[in-house]
This record gives C-alpha cells, sequence and structure tokens, in this order.
C-alpha cells in the first residue's frame, strides 16, 4: 500500500466543503470572488482592501478587443465549430511569452532592482539607472514599459492611484516607478504599461512570480468568453478573420 | 475590398480602452469583477446586488478537491512537465457534458417547467408533479437534483438565502423549489444540488443558456491554478496520480 | 476492491509490447505504419494493398497550405512562444464540423444511401437522384461534392483510380460515383472532393464512421508541425498573420 | 501594403496542391505516409529504405498500453464527454518533458558525444566513458539507457537491427552503442532503451533536434484515437479512471 499524497486546498466531506480551512458556504456572500481567488492560491483571505485592488486588476486585463491572438485562436476554433470549453482552450494555449508573458518578464525585472537595492542599499533611483543602461547597452527593451497602442495607458495610472489610495503600493510599484523615472529624467518619457503595473502590484501583493502568466488567464477567460459567444451567434461559420478589419459596432460612451 | 466585420465587446483607442461602452479605467475600483464579467457577457453593468450573488455563485464553483476529472487532467499534464496554461487548457477540454454539464442540463429542465406554466396557466407546483413523474416513467434523472456526496449541500442554502436576501430570486429559483417540493411530499427527499441551485440563478440574472458550461469554466480556472501550482511545488514529476488516495494537510478549521 | 476494467488494445509486459495480439518489434519492418494506425483502431492487420490505400489517403490530406483554420490556429498559437505540442493542440482544436467534418457528414449521406439501395432494392443511381433532389428541395449542400478551390481535385482521382487498381472499391465509392452521375447528368457538374472520396474509402475499409474527424486529424498532425516548425524558424514572435497574404518560396516543380 | 511573408511548405492552385514541389496526387501511392511526413518536415523525399526505418520508428511508439500520462489524460477527458479532438489535445498537451521528452534530451547527449569525438579526434568509446563517468559524478541519469518495464526493450533491438540491414546507422547509433558498452564493461548493464534508440535514429537520419518530441506526438495520436475510442465505446461516462488497474482482454499471441 502507497502512502497517501497530500493536498492542501480543499477538504470535501459528506456537506462540507473547506477551501482552505473555511467552509465555503461562509465565504460566499461575505468574501468576492476576487478574494477567494486570492484564497485558493496563497491560502490566505486577503482583507477586503486587497480583494478591491485585485478586483480591478482582473477587470484591467479582462479583454483588449479583437486583436490579441488568445481571441484570434479562440474565435478561430469557435469559427469550426468547437464548443465552448476547446475555445476557451485553443486561446489559453495561445497566451504566452510574448503574449500575456510581459507580466512575467516585468516583475523579473522590477524583482532585480528591489534585490539590488536591498543588497547595495542604495536608492531604488541610482539602481534603477544604472539597470536601465545596462538594458540600452545590451539593447534589450524594459518589459512593462511603453505601448504598441497606448502613450499613456489609462489602466496603469488607475491602478496605480487605486494600490495609492488602498495603502498597497509597496516595493513593486515603487521600483517601477524609479524606472520610470529614469526615463523622464532623459527626456525620453517610457511610461508603466499595464503589465509593468500589474508586475508590481502582483509583487507587492506577494503573489507568487511563476503565476504572472496565471493571474492574466485567470482576467482573460471571461473576455475569450465573450468574444466566442459573438463568433457564435453573429458570424456564419468558418469565415476568413481577419483581426485588423474589425469595425465596433457596440453601445455609444456611457459612464459608471 | 471586403465589408470590416463587427464587433460590441471592446473598442480599443489610443489611450482608452472602452468596453461595451464603458471606459475600463473607469470600472476598475468602482465595479467588482463578477460585475464586470456580466457586463462583458451581457452588454449590461448589473447592480451591485447582482454583482454580490454572481461574486457567490463564482465562489461556490471555484474548487472541488482533487477528484473532479477537470483536476486529474491538469495535474496529470502538469506532472509531465506542462507549462501552467497547457495544463489549464487539459483541465477545461475535461469539462464537458457529464463534468459541469448538469448546469446546462438543469437549466433545460427550469425552463421548460417556466415554459409549461407559463402556458397553460397552472402554479409552478402542479405542473413540476407532472415532469417529475415523467422523467420517473421515463427512468431518467433530473439534472441538478440530488448529489453523490453531499445529502444537503451547503452551497445551495447559501446561494438561495443570498438570493432571496438580495430580492433577487425569481421564476428559475421557484421552478427548482418546486421540482424539490414534489420531492420532498413524495416523502423522498432529493434537494436541490449546486448545480441546480446554478442553473436557477442563470435563469433569475438571464445569462444566455449556451454558457452555463462557460460560467462553470470561469468560476473553476482559479481553482485548476491552484491545483496545477500545489503539483509543480509539492509533487515529483511522473509519479502515479491516484484522486482517491489523497489527504488533506492543509489549514484547520477557521471561520470569515 | 473493485473489478478490473478492460481494455483490448495493448498487453504490456517486461520485455514485450503486444498491440491487438501481435509484438510490436514484429510489426517493425514488416508492416507499415499505415497498416498499424488501422490494426490499432480496428484490431486487425490490414493486408499489404490495404495498407497502401490507407498510406494515399493520408497523404492526401497532410497539408493544404496555410489557410485552413488549423493551421492558423496552430500558427497563432506558435506566434505567441507555444511549445510544439501546445501549437499542436490549438490547431487540433480547430478541426470540427465546419473544417475537417465534411468527411463524416459526407459518410452520412452515402451510408444512407447505400442503406436505401439496400431496402429498396433499387440502383444506387436511381435511388442517388430521388436523394440528390431531397436535398435540393431543402436547399442543402451535399458533403463531399464541390470544392471552393478545385474544380476537379487531383487527389480525388487518385484516391479513386488506386482503390480500383487495388480491388478495393466498393460500396462506398459506388454511391460516391452515382451521386457524381446524378449532377453530370443534370448538365450541372459537381465532382467528388477529397472528402467524399476519403468518406467513400472509409466506409470501403469499413472504418468506425465517428472515427472520420480522427482519420483526418492523424493524416494533419505532421503537416501541422511542419507549418509550426516554419513559424518558430523563419517568423518573428507577435506578428499578424494574415493567412491570404502568403507567398510561396519552396522548390520549384518536381516528380517522384 | 505589406509584403507578403513567406512559405515554403505547400502550394495550392486550382486543381492544383504541390508539397514541397511535389504534385500530392503523384505521392500518392508512389511514396508512403511515413516518406511524405520526412518529406513535409525536411523538405527532401527520402528513399523508400529511409521510408521504411520511419515507418519501423513510428510503429514503436503508437501505443504502450493505458498508463501513460497521455493516454490517462485523454481517456479523463472523453470520460466527461469530450468531442475525440479535443480528448486528443488533452493527450498531445501531456507530452512533455517527463513524457516523451528523453527523446529530446537522449539526442543532446549522442550529440554531445558525436561533438567531443569530433573536436578530439577521440574513438567515441573513450569519449562516452568520460561523459559517463561525468553524469554518475554528478548523479544524473542519461536519458535513453534504462527502462522501468524493460530490460531488454524488443523495439530497441528491432529497431538498430533494422537500421543496420538498411544501411542507415550511422553516428548516431555508434554513439549510443558507445555508452551502452561502457555501461556493459563496468558490469552494470543499462541498455538503450526504445527513446535512445529513437534518439539516435534521429540523429542519423538529419531530422531537426527541436522536432524530437513532435516525433513521438505523430506516432502516438493514433494511439491515443484508439484508446479514446475504447473508452467512449466500452465504458460508462465520468468513471473513475485507475490506470493500474486495468486488464487486458484482447486477442491473444498471434505472429505477422
Amino acid at each position: 500500500m502507497t502512502q497517501p499524497w497530500k493536498t492542501a486546498i480543499t477538504r470535501v466531506q459528506p456537506n462540507e466543503v473547506r477551501l482552505r480551512g473555511y467552509c465555503i458556504d461562509d465565504l460566499m456572500g461575505q468574501a468576492s470572488f476576487a478574494q477567494v481567488v486570492y484564497l485558493a492560491i496563497k491560502g490566505e483571505l486577503p482583507s477586503p482592501a486587497v480583494g478591491r485592488l485585485i478586483d480591478a486588476m482582473l477587470v484591467s486585463s479582462i479583454d483588449h478587443g479583437v486583436t490579441p491572438p488568445s481571441t484570434e485562436a479562440a474565435r478561430v476554433a469557435a469559427s469550426t465549430g468547437a464548443p465552448l470549453n476547446a475555445a476557451i482552450a485553443a486561446g489559453v494555449l495561445s497566451i504566452n511569452k510574448h503574449h500575456g508573458g510581459a507580466i512575467y518578464d516585468s516583475m523579473s525585472i522590477l524583482e532585480e532592482l528591489i534585490r539590488r537595492s536591498a543588497e547595495s542599499s542604495l536608492p531604488l533611483s541610482s539602481v534603477a539607472a544604472t539597470l536601465v543602461a545596462e538594458f540600452k547597452a545590451a539593447k534589450q527593451k524594459l518589459a512593462g514599459f511603453g505601448h504598441r497602442v497606448h502613450t499613456n495607458d489609462p489602466r496603469t495610472a488607475r491602478l496605480l492611484a487605486l494600490a495609492d489610495e488602498l495603502g498597497l503600493a509597496g516595493q513593486g510599484v515603487a521600483a517601477a516607478r524609479a524606472i520610470e523615472g529614469v526615463f523622464a529624467q532623459a527626456g525620453k518619457p517610457l511610461p508603466i504599461n499595464v503589465d509593468g503595473a500589474l508586475a508590481a502590484l502582483l509583487i507587492d501583493l506577494a503573489l507568487p512570480h511563476e503565476l504572472a502568466n496565471a493571474f492574466f488567464i485567470m482576467a482573460r477567460v471571461p473576455g475569450l468568453v465573450a468574444q466566442i459567444h459573438e463568433e457564435q451567434t453573429r458570424e456564419k461559420p468558418m469565415r476568413r478573420i481577419n483581426p485588423l478589419d474589425a469595425e465596433y459596432d457596440g453601445p455609444g460612451e456611457r459612464r459608471v
């Protein structure tokens, strides 16, 4: 007889489901999904403030129109008649290093900055100047800074303001701002993009580095559902899908 | 030159991302992820009350331990060295008619009941009696009622209480309770299970029937992330995974 | 203790692997992969002639350039940095009713024709005339006939000639030709396409109807490998992939 | 207007499909699927002898019973009601570094050996002795040697004999035999396993190192089809699948 293997996530007994020790029916209605996502992954129930920040982070990445490759792959699969879960899977399989992966790479950069600053006792700003110079010399891009479409990503500003407001901005945010400062001082502004902002906040929420991509996937799956459903209900099967040829015809501007 | 195709989900312009007409940075911090999931799929921003109910519905299905097939497939893939997104995809590909699909089937039953009651002007209770008799005669199970493990699923009670409390219980919940009443009166109680409760609430929230499975997937993906991460960090690669041989060693009982 | 479940495919013992009763090392070198594919699925080792026909059927579907949706999905995934197996999976998930599925639908039509002819003792040609008229009245297309690009698909001619030559053309081929004859007589030629020819031959080889799609997948996976590998080695990551904008720059015309 | 991108695999024109320059209908019946797989990937049509070796290599890996993780994942997905292509995808997603990946790792070792021998002008046998000592010192296993179940893998013997017979054994096979010789001389025989033999032959056929895993996938997909089909036709949905609890009930011993 082999030894049983161990799991610390959920205990299921008759008429009782406990997630990380909490009755799931106790969590329902008292904790938001965002809080419980954190609980499932990290093992601890975060404060409502942390929950609100995670809510905002997930919202920031829920959808970005029809051009991202994950959306394209999901729509292509749906267009051939794939059931919804298979089309979601095709989309998720297209979230990798070059799409979604910038969050991971940006976390590496910010963590390196924080580590160097701690080890050298130098301020983040001066360590950041060195790091930016190194990247420039190596002709490498800094993941998390700059964007194809947005010169001033509205999601970044909102995420960082919210983190400040909730008192949750820590070393991650400071490191991202230090790098942004280096670019600004050089007269070549390269603002933090949404990947960089998420990377900073994932660090400040102590979420595991290796789950950066997972965080983006959790946020994007509902967006993929909306896209697949639209493909299934508005379009004919087996059409040629050119993501650059789409026109928005949804509701006009609205305010919350 | 072909006509552009249409999308009504997201409009991306420089420094502006609008989801169903709302600036995404306006939604961030003001609307929960649960509300924005509904917005992405249905096109309308729901009230905070609806958001709270969706939060609870998503929480109810986030994880159910190591035995569900989606968890098994995800862990098997992870155990061979699959990256996180591929292991998630393997899990999502195992959410089909016989796992997760009971929500869809239960919605069909409840909708049939509501339709018959409306057409015949008979109360749900008497129409339910007829329907249960039909299923019994055909030796078919009623999806959404009864559970292998839970005789009194704590998630059901909580979901329905919350819907009552928030004033959101409608025809869907009434139909589910009508069927439960028929079984109770016959002296053979077969309670509403979590799938039946979710089906009732999806009807009352007017979410599209064909997205029943998608709702379960959106809820379960974070649970899969936690399971895959545990597999990657606690276990050796290429182990034999027997889901029935696991032992819980996580935190003891805790209260919110 | 539960009863062991049964499998009739492979028996693995120390230093012995037997597929459907045959030592795998006995098959190696004596039977072609095509023959062993049939053995694995059907349980019987086919003659070399059947093997040659299956070889030709698999070859016919190995690749069809960069426009099929399965190729597009596989390239999109690869372009984001997916490992090879994940990109293959994305491609396979895009082989469904509307892409690859015509083989299945065509088998249904041919089997219906054969059944009607057997039941009525009428020749295939007259039953075919009725069936074509029914489809025309219902404004439905006959899967397996006609092609977007090829008016005279070279793969069809070759497959049917080979089946004749090897003495393997049976009721399936006769049924397909009967339908083709109806169109020709009406002065509106609509030739058998490669899906229709494969459907006819799958019937004549007695392969299970429900594996029609699987047959196409087995043939196409190596084509997807070639496409993914080309994407990974010739292209930059995260490019916009427009399948209609590709130009062939491979070897010029060659003969076997 | 952008420049068209390039592809060197297939040119599709009305009534003509050319793979790497060859009419596909010319290949059908004249070249085996194994030869055309090589053509699709490498760009050159191999000799019939090479085709026969590839046939044998693909046959060697078509199935290994119900215990491999790819088979388990595919059966789990099928058991929940996944369509065939989705179950195949779940299986393919479970072919990674720790399952199937030994071919890749073994190629790395053999290539390293060949490189060192070429650079040092020392015979493979003496370079192999050094390499084995290094692995032993580092307490690392040599991928491609030894097997959980088979002390003398019948597939290995057959593959190498066939390569000798066809005059196709080259540096790859020599390198594998050199390592095997080192273990034998030390009195601790650790024979070449099927992964090691495949690695050696992939080197001698000049197939790209990065496609080692792809080769295994192409061979295994038909085996997955057989396994999924058996699951769908012999078993009830949503059963607990314990791969260690299966019993073979197929045909008895047969000879080609």
